[in-house]
């Protein structure tokens, strides 16, 4: 109720009695505090500095966005500024097929899906609901669901737990039982910004100083290495085979752990992309069932990055099967050690609303599942999440959109049907004209996807095309890439952003385009074009 | 357009060629990887556990949402399933003072702005714009406002540039502009998730090892410990003076950075929070000019945490003054050095919708500014922003109403300004009635806060309370807040969850609680009658 008296000193005294809470705020309104620099100001040195900064901040490398990608920001400016004469710009519109972004305007544009958006809009504006002239525009279901929401989260302005909303969590577990079968705790279900927060997050966990290491496909999506580099740790590679669908070889994987093993590093985990990007394949199975063997055995947590599992183009002969199903049908076998396994392999699966059909990218959603963690890391990684607070509401909507789609006889059923439907088909028919296009021109090869949203076009430059890019200091991928965004507008990454390094020899490399531009045939067309002129300038030798 | 032919090897095979990317994929249907373990199924150690995980983030303290918010979270879950009576709970509703979240339902409740939702609700369901039923409901300027983000947008659900919308960041600069007199980058604002999205990013920037020290005020809030453990790096603790509206000491501040050096500590930047959390404080100009000399002085970079900046008490004569506008006031010293600090002071400045009179926090939304900072180490942040892609979209879209409210003349202006000046008002209320009501309790003392959305109230528990805390294994705060807790369903947070630690003799200690309950009163009541029966029962000494 009262403060106790205490002494006061000035910022003018040189003996300040301690640095202690008691020294007095001045009342006086002039400064107090003089500085004692003699230095001209010129000579100021700025604290952060790239030799000052954290090392391994600078380590990180980021194709997906990395230098081609901040050279196509800069023509769609100057574009947009109408400076195409005046920069010289041969193009009228960038493309940027480097990223699986759907909704982007105006080149790939896809159409957002109705009932999300409806639900969204009702969470957003309640009243809407409740007003006669619009709720003649809301599906009774929308309201119904947006009711639902608001019921457990308040308010898409206020946190929510920090797994995320208990209601999206219930749905997501009621999902994935659905899917494999299985039960699933909502408890161990966390929602994330988008997969790539889940991932940092638990990256960021698991590792443990720099002898740690993460086995990593390449090639790999970038978020992986970075996080890598970031959290001081080792990537472990294995290779997927570009011969035979990027296959995983999992003999060659468990070498590979004993041979890091070998030299130190110790090998904690193992990252599975599946449906691959940037490959599009989809594993068998019984591949799956072998990684599972190989956890089990030399003792790695699996993380399965399963973000494309909806997009899926072959699902007679490659369907997408879950790691989760995979290891929990395990329990069924008459073998205890492999019975066991169901319970033992740690697995933490990822999943995401920025792709699928929905491409919300923009909403930032996703959701991880633990499976076989121990209760005192859970506790950790629940620590972790909740310095963050919680992931974007309108995400985690997103999520219960995900797992929740409307149902057969339900108002909003038809025109979702037929809006997934369509995207469906339209991103089959793209992928499968991309590939067949491109893969007749001269010197590309390219598989049809199994899934994911993109092609990973082989290349085969010839040597001219390496000392060209010698020449200007580049990897032959990326003198490729930067010379088909100057030609042409497309942003594309190149492997080597993947981690897939070029022969620097013969010129074989590989470069990530999306399925995702909406003219397709214009798409092509304007690829091909650069390819042949670039052959014709570059390709002799072949 | 043809592939090698390739010698394939089988999984059965020991001698596999290499470790390469060209083994086949076997085309057999049964599992091929044998497993060697002979272990029994029990014997199986978990890769993950509190031993193997990153220790860093074992270190982590996150007291805003740590055990008493956990057990919060528990009583609510039991209440919700109609569990009073048989789990013994002595309240109908938890009170989740913890955490400044104002539209929390349903003990806090504050209602979202119309004009924000509004405009959400467009960018949502564009259609709405065009719908002649639906028009109706939004006022002009909401749809112009809509129409120009999602111009620059496209869609909500697309990823945006990783430093978040152009548009949006233009108006940031516009608002620092208009707030402080001198011209900003947009290129050096940064959107992001939340403020504690761009502060986690920047530690990790800033700190490069275990020598790395980072000066937080005590007592603080708590993402800056966390994040400082969690990157390993050494927090240099700055006491504010409970006895003097929790002032700084800048004389006391420059000694301990002397002394940290001394002990081989890397000292580089300084968290300032301002408005305080969780102490309330507006700074003086005068404080933040010795700050700014010293930080030139001593070489550090200034974090300036300014997201309560709109939240307000004593307007007259505890004013917000920004330290980027103190900063660049020097330009207009005649002396040379002093003048030079305003191009050559590292300072970067946070700000979020989640505080103020708007409180979104379920959006997710926030911004940097860097100002002073290198380009090199803006290439830096700008990659590792880039690896989390974008802020939502829905978050993004709030930092443009934050920074760009409606107009005087504009249609939602009149409705704007009545939702605003009453939370405005009701804060103030609010804030002014419990601190007085709060004040009068034996053993407790507070002043009124001059900012941001907290009371921060000291208490004299008196030794008899200690030695039952110690009894039970906990600080005397905890002991106290826990009691709370289970007494009246009110969840607050124990000073020394801020650094404020009690004194284990006299039992004087802190908590911190938000001023946002709805029911003052009745909160007032709830915890007065609390606080008086354990005077009763433990401060027989005082």
């Amino acid at each position: 109720m009262s403060s106790p008296t205490i002494s006061t000193s000035s910022y003018y005294s040189t003996s300040v009695a301690s640095t202690s809470s008691m020294a007095s705020h001045p009342s006086s309104a002039t400064s107090a505090y003089s500085t004692s620099a003699t230095r001209s100001p010129s000579s100021y040195k700025p604290v952060l500095s790239k030799s000052s900064i954290n090392p391994h901040v600078i380590n990180v490398e980021y194709a997906v966005r990395g230098e081609i990608s901040n050279k196509a920001n800069n023509y769609a400016k100057l574009l947009s500024e109408g400076k195409k004469e005046s920069a010289g710009i041969k193009f009228d519109s960038v493309v940027t097929a480097n990223i699986g972004n759907p909704q982007q305007q105006p080149y790939l544009a896809q159409k957002p899906l109705t009932f999300w958006r409806q639900v969204a809009a009702l969470t957003e504006l309640p009243y809407l609901m409740e007003h006669e002239s619009t709720r003649a525009v809301f599906p009774e279901d929308t309201i119904q669901r947006a009711k639902a929401l608001l019921a457990d989260v308040g308010s898409v302005g206020a946190y929510s737990h920090s797994k995320g909303s208990a209601l999206v969590r219930k749905h997501v577990a009621e999902f994935i039982q659905e899917r494999d079968g299985y039960p699933v705790d909502p408890e161990l279900i966390y929602l994330t910004t988008g997969a790539s927060g889940g991932v940092q997050l638990l990256m960021q966990v698991m590792v443990a100083g720099p002898d740690s290491g993460v086995m990593i496909p390449i090639p790999q999506y970038p978020l992986y290495s970075a996080a890598l580099s970031l959290y001081n740790a080792q990537p472990v590679e294995y290779q997927l085979n570009p011969f035979d669908d990027w296959s995983l070889d999992v003999q060659a994987m468990s070498k590979s752990i004993d041979e890091a093993r070998g030299k130190g590093v110790d090998v904690r985990a193992c990252v599975v992309i599946n449906p691959g990007n940037p490959t599009g394949q989809c594993l068998s199975e019984d591949n799956i069932k072998d990684l599972i063997r190989m956890a089990h055995e030399k003792r790695v947590v699996l993380l399965a990055d399963e973000v494309y599992q909806a997009n899926i183009f072959q699902p007679e002969t490659r369907p997408f099967h879950s790691f989760r199903k995979v290891l929990k049908d395990f329990s069924k076998s008459q073998n205890a050690e492999e019975a066991s396994m169901a319970d033992e392999v740690e697995l933490i699966s990822f999943h995401s609303i920025s792709k699928g059909v929905s491409g919300e990218c923009g909403r930032r959603g996703g959701y991880f599942e633990l499976c076989n963690i121990s209760p005192e890391v859970e506790a950790e990684i629940y620590k972790l999440a909740s310095i963050s607070l919680c992931p974007s509401l309108q995400g985690q909507i997103g999520v219960d959109m995900l797992v929740k789609p409307p149902k057969k006889g339900e108002p909003s059923y038809p025109l979702y049907k037929a809006e997934t439907e369509a995207i469906h088909k339209t991103l089959l028919q793209r992928s499968e004209k991309m590939a067949e296009r491109l893969d007749k021109l001269k010197g590309v090869s390219v598989d049809p996807a199994q899934g994911a949203l993109y092609l990973f076009p082989r290349l085969e430059l010839g040597s001219k095309a390496v000392a060209e890019a010698e020449k200007r200091g580049k990897k032959v991928d990326n003198f490729y890439c930067l010379e088909m965004l100057d030609a042409t507008g497309i942003c594309v990454v190149p492997g080597s952003g993947f981690g897939k390094m070029p022969d620097e020899e013969t010129g074989e490399c590989w470069f990530r385009t999306t399925i995702l531009a909406k003219e397709t045939d214009e798409f092509i067309e304007r690829y091909g074009k650069f390819h042949d002129e670039f052959m014709k300038m570059y390709g002799g030798d072949l």
